[in-house]
């Protein structure tokens, strides 16, 4: 690597500003952000990007899943695109920084390499992936653009199908048209994304940097557990058919079960519907919204025959009736060693220390690795709190993070003129 | 009594016609009512009153609790009142004869006096009281008409207070005037109500009637747990601090409580509240919402207690925070004897098996008997099924509940003529 590119660094002022302003819209009293996924407050922070992206020379792009896009034509002629990117939606009363770091991070590579006037083997393009979060389908732009979005995923959207289509709508999307994202492999160099570790882990270890070796593979269940509606006062307590019953005991065994039986993974009930839902109505239906993620597909298999198992236990120990909703999963994935190694790479370049470790979160890198190679970074997050208004890294940690990924991207580029980088297709963990 | 008051009956199908009008008034998929009070479907309800008692040459008016009533002045000048009455609101996803059945049967008790040309010693109002169900205040307009709607009461209203506001202006009332709707208890000669058991004892006895010997006592407390909203794979089992777990422990602690400590009462875990409510959030707030009965007011304070204990015990077991807030509640009431004996009386007169029995629902009676005496009649419900679609009752039974309704009014204000029936004041069961 040349001097000249060794000595490349980010604008730590200019991604500080943009980080700011980003973090203002939607903003909540807590200290977060609340952007939904399509929701009026993403396409603001999406309609922002765009903008900053055009003032900095860039072109810009949205494509029919909605991923909007940053390009700098930094290659020849038919160069295949390395992509950096993440997302700018959140989770509901989320924090100001899963995802919106990793797309400033991406930003912010890309004007620098403009400015430095490099010509580079790979042209280069910051992407805001749609709904990584699974506010309706979990990594739905990330999925579309690796030809991963398949029909029956948006059957059941998380939010309820008809609200999904409204969103769409109001998004100026189509849901005929979202799989038509998917891009051509040949022309993808390969994926790389910054984000926050949103774990303890690298502050345990005293580690500046994260080189993830593989990512979670996720699973929800939306179980119904179905009694009668009857008043709370005339039915005596042994002839209740409470359904609130079978949902609490099922969240209680769940927990039990997965820490007893089925160490490293984990479960969540994240929410109960109860309907109809008042102070003098016995339950007669209530939605769990039951979630579990493990690093081997085996392993999810079985935490998921447990978990309904455990259900029909609990709604005939009740008495209770029972329905389960298998909503979209993501498979678990490896990412390729050799990306992994560009990234140690650039943490040796720039004297920070690192340390390899897998992802119990989701990201989009699940599914572009189905489409080229990819590799994730993480910073540390401070008490690993995430998806919340308490969602804090130190700046340092940030700007550190962005110049891993500006690093990564040269030598990665460096690396493309003499062939391909990284296995491409699938990597899941049987 | 002479022979043409014995011969008296209702107009079954005068009756019959305005139960199948009144439940086209925000009807439900499933063959229920949704009219929960102050709604748009419980004020086109109540206008539909006014306007059928308009047709039949009784009096109207609209009180400042938004009781709405037909008047037959069919007593001298300065008579006192003998009120018939219920509800015509609805629990969410309720029942077409909750409440509905009394307010048809007071009107067709009027017409019927009305049509007899009968002079009485009182006069006679059929009652349509507000929110009766609590879906903002229970009993709020017996309450106020009886002189015990306290301000307290309505600071804290089950739906909300900013949500109670906007309804009340909706429906033209004004908080501030609420209470002003007390009626001199001078005025009034008793109340009387008919209303669905909501239970299955009369069905297993046998009956046909009810009398009400007592009504239940009725607390509520919100229950909030606190705990970390965290993101729901990056934080290991052990460290999460899920307010889920124990709202869920709590709910199924107190049934197990109830059932062994308290025979005869009864406890109810009607809806949860999970925030922020997404799959791949732990919940780091669930709001319980708890009710609980029972007939003695020692035994009301003793469950409180106990549950109140509970709460804080399940939540010191999960790591979570705490917050409980009361809300308006019901003291247990027993009934007059005088005045269950006018209705036994009526029972005779018509033929009809009766039995006296406690309600385990509350009613308006539970406000009126601090401003009159009262009684209530009940008909048998298939199955017990109450505050749900499936509720019902024979269409034979609830014309007797009716022709007991106007027998025993007859008979009471005969009795009127020689000084007043049954104590009046507080009959509190301690």
């Amino acid at each position: 690597m040349s001097e000249r590119l060794e000595a490349l660094r980010v604008d730590e002022a200019r991604l500080r500003e943009d980080f700011a302003a980003l973090a203002a819209i939607g903003p909540t009293p807590e200290g977060g952000v609340d952007r939904p996924a399509l929701g009026p407050a993403h396409s603001a922070a999406r309609r922002w990007f765009l903008e900053r992206a055009g003032q900095a020379g860039l072109e810009t792009h949205v494509d029919a899943a909605g991923n909007h896009s940053a390009v700098l034509r930094c290659g020849p002629r038919g160069a295949p695109t390395l992509l950096l990117g993440s997302h700018l939606d959140s989770v509901p009363q989320g924090g100001r920084f899963d995802g919106a770091l990793g797309v400033l991070a991406a930003l912010e590579v890309l004007r620098t390499v403009r400015a430095s006037g490099l010509s580079l083997p790979v042209h280069l393009e910051a992407i805001d992936f749609t709904d990584e979060e699974g506010y309706w389908v979990g990594l739905l732009g990330s999925r579309a653009l690796a030809g991963r979005l398949t029909p029956d995923l948006l059957t059941n959207p998380r939010g309820g199908r008809e609200q999904f289509l409204r969103a769409l709508a109001a998004a100026g999307l189509d849901e005929g048209a979202l799989a038509s994202a998917r891009r051509d492999p040949a022309g993808l160099a390969g994926y790389l994304e910054l984000h926050i570790e949103q774990g303890r882990r690298l502050v345990e270890q005293g580690v500046s940097i994260g080189i993830v070796s593989a990512i979670v593979g996720i699973r929800s269940l939306r179980v119904h557990f179905l009694g009668r509606a009857d008043h709370a006062g005339t039915i005596s307590m042994e002839e209740r058919r409470d359904a609130g019953l079978g949902a609490c005991a099922l969240a209680l065994a769940a927990r039990t079960l997965v820490m007893r039986d089925f160490p490293g993974s984990v479960v969540n009930v994240g929410d109960m519907r109860f309907e109809p839902g008042a102070y003098n109505v016995i339950p007669g239906r209530v939605s769990v919204a039951l979630e579990f993620r493990a690093f081997r597909a085996a392993e999810l298999d079985r935490l998921e025959a447990t978990l309904r198992q455990q259900a029909a236990a609990t709604a005939g120990q009740f008495g209770l009736g029972l329905e389960v909703e298998s909503l979209p999963g993501e498979e678990p994935v490896e990412l390729p060693a050799q990306v992994q190694e560009v990234l140690a790479r650039a943490c040796r370049g720039l004297g920070l220390l690192y340390a390899v470790l897998p992802s119990w979160a989701g990201h989009d890198g699940q599914a572009m690795v189905w489409a080229c190679p990819g590799g994730m970074v993480f910073v540390p997050s401070v008490d690993g709190a995430s998806h919340t208004a308490r969602e804090f890294s130190h700046w340092e940690d940030c700007v550190n993070g962005a110049n891993v990924l500006l690093r990564a991207a040269l030598l990665w580029a460096q690396e493309c003129a003499a062939g391909p980088v990284g296995q491409k297709g699938p990597a899941v963990v049987q």
